[in-house]
């Protein structure tokens, strides 16, 4: 039996801990986007900056994404960035207006074999950077989690060039040029595992796969485009130790392929049960999720009714990681994240 | 029994036969948008009139209506309008840049005690005249549908005031102010009781409401919120004994309460399985749906692949409507959609 003082300094963070399903005090809360435009503070950087130059300086991208920590009692913190950050050093002509506007769209063969294999250190070493000064500005209790955008999420963007409301473009693309497609969405998985390595090596102590637009996809479209990539991401992750999490927004009727993943975690939206996924994920996965964003506009005692929901739907045991069920609303009150997170800390305590 | 001749004579036209789950020759298509943009002969009519204009006039509403019956074998029509031709009728000040933009969003109590209750025959008798003339012009085997928005959907782009990819003030709103949320929606639904029997009064045959947003709300506020307008509505028109269509889009997870609406036929989004809807919405109902219209840029091959995952999730049995998931993309080639429509004849007669 070890002694109190040793299971203090070798216990795991609560938000690591619920990633293995472990027993934790109280269930783990961070909220996607919480280094953002709800916060004043935030606001008065960016008046300054712009969001490229942001996402570029490893010190102002650690100032923000260490801004909620100060702010809130949240057990984890995810690096300021974009996912279209690596598309970038893959040699892509990108801005942001304000989702990101790709110069060329990639629609030939030709384009997806001249995209260069992400080399991170060369490429993108600001954001490595910034993972690595926000690492060392945390606090232990809270571990940083590195991510990236998902293969077919990527290529949504890639090949819609700009964002769009269906993505259509894109979405006819996968069904007109398979080969081409499944090319490309191979070469993206072959660069998300470099680049996420990387911000493992640099600090990172989680990943998260964003699945942002799986959503565009019927279940058999999903697991024959979306899922491969997906699978190739985590086999070359599995050696490294840290949870991954799979972030699979409006998924919810491909869970039967999800569930074919080995992922630690499966991160849901708020259209999606986290009860009715546990059944379909088992009881070896870990859930993230997934208070509406809506609800955070819910006077205080029903906000609690609608915090209460997530909880009776997920049940019992552990494996639970609260989160809302999508990025926060710029208008958001940040007193209602402040009530947010103790309220999940105190009702899981107790329960 | 009846003669061969009598029961031809006497026969439901085959989309209504497939709405009553009664055994038919083919499985029925039609398709959402139909009337629309890929076909050269709308584009050359609305090169000459705008939107609005074309929705106001019954003639040349008639005349796009039937521009698809007289190029493909559709089973069934469906009157061309939009779902906000009614709040224009209420009093509400729109126009379209090109989705609906609102004058002054709905956000006050006052402002929904302000809104006119609707009265067909007065605020909207182009389009009565426009269902009376395209009936006079379909073939008897071709059923007209009528329809019109859920009030939850109407609701989003009332108090939107324009639509945006997340709807994020409606969302809102309808957490904030719920009293005044479902004093709206049940305003809503008022209207589109007497709106939609107006249709039948003028010749439809059939109904459809549109739950074009009901995605936007996890299970527990899609009950709390968009269910009881929607049931309210259909109570009010079960006397009228026509087939009542729900188009339930990017409802996958709250089909347990769809299940409790009293309709004909439910309509569903390319994400979600039919043969699992089937086996929440029990065989009573008739299941309408859902081939994803990016898969009309499939190869031809491809796109009878993917045709036949739908009839192999949905099984075997009567009660199914083939449709698109959502409504058919502008680029579409018409030709595809004539393949389309004779394949399905096809491989559903064989079957």
């Amino acid at each position: 039996m070890s002694s109190p003082a040793l299971k203090t300094e070798t216990a795991l963070p609560t938000f690591l801990a619920a990633c293995r399903r472990q027993p934790v005090a109280h269930t783990p809360i961070w909220i996607m986007r919480q280094a953002g435009r709800y916060l004043p503070e935030y606001r008065a950087i960016r008046s300054k900056v712009g969001f490229t130059e942001l996402t570029r300086s490893p010190e102002l991208a650690a100032e923000v994404t260490l801004q909620p920590i100060r702010r809130f009692a949240l057990d984890a913190s995810i690096i300021f960035s974009d996912i279209m950050v690596p598309i970038e050093g893959m040699g892509v002509d990108l801005e942001y207006a304000p989702g990101p506007v790709i110069g060329t769209p990639i629609r030939t063969l030709k384009q997806v074999e001249e995209l260069r294999p992400l080399v991170p250190e060369q490429d993108v070493p600001f954001m490595l950077e910034a993972v690595k000064l926000t690492r060392a500005g945390l606090p232990a209790h809270v571990p940083l989690i590195g991510f990236a955008g998902s293969p077919f999420t990527l290529f949504s963007y890639l090949v819609a060039g700009k964002p769009s409301k269906e993505f259509s473009v894109p979405r006819a693309f996968a069904q007109a040029e398979p080969e081409i497609s499944a090319r490309l969405l191979d070469k993206l998985a072959d660069a998300m595992i470099v680049y996420l390595r990387a911000q493992v090596n640099a600090g990172a102590q989680a990943l998260m796969l964003f699945e942002s637009w799986g959503g565009l996809l019927g279940p058999s479209d999903y697991k024959r485009i979306a899922l491969p990539p997906v699978k190739k991401i985590i086999e070359g992750l599995k050696d490294l130790g840290v949870p991954l999490i799979y972030f699979a927004n409006q998924c919810g009727g491909s869970l039967e392929y999800i569930a074919t993943l080995d992922v630690d975690v499966v991160g849901l939206d708020w259209r999606t049960s986290l009860g009715g996924a546990r059944e379909i994920l088992g009881p070896q996965r870990a859930i993230q999720g997934n208070l509406d964003p809506a609800h955070l506009f819910s006077p205080p005692a029903e906000l609690k009714k609608r915090v209460d929901e997530v909880f009776t739907d997920i049940g019992p045991g552990p494996g639970h990681i609260f989160n809302l069920g999508h990025g926060i609303w710029p208008e958001t009150d940040p007193d209602t994240v402040a009530r947010l997170v103790d309220y999940v800390h105190e009702r899981s305590a107790k329960a």
